[in-house]
């Protein structure tokens, strides 16, 4: 089965955030006023697994070897099988 | 009212991705084999306006002005009402 895993990788609440911050004096500068801006990575992996679970705990691993700082970020994985 | 903005920026097609493709490669040379990896970002944006509406049309502003580069970039902005 074919798998599109869409992995949003965020800063652990706290955690500075100056693209974010830099973007939102940008935009002051712009003439808008947002209350907030966070930024955050998004990774879409296509992949081939036996079953969702399967899925799952390979994308898991993946974020927790290499694409997540667990130190650092926060992830969430959100998983579908496409044709 | 109060409004979060979820903008996801991602590379439009055919668009050369250097990050996606280092890390499927660094993901292979961990024994993992996903048919493809695409990076993307995305901003979290809470702002004020007056309606749904107007909020969009803020973000989609700022999304032309500063956030994307129109002519690499596709972004999808997805807005709600917060507390």
């Amino acid at each position: 089965m074919l798998y599109l895993a869409e992995v949003t990788v965020k800063l652990k609440a706290g955690m500075l955030d100056p693209e974010g911050t830099t973007i939102k004096r940008a935009l002051e500068h712009l003439g808008y006023h947002p209350n907030s801006v966070r930024s955050a990575k998004e990774y879409l992996i296509e992949l081939e697994a036996e079953s969702a679970d399967k899925a799952r705990e390979q994308i898991d691993q993946m974020c927790q070897k290499l694409i997540a700082n667990p130190i650092i970020h926060d992830y969430i994985i959100d998983l579908r099988e496409i044709e």
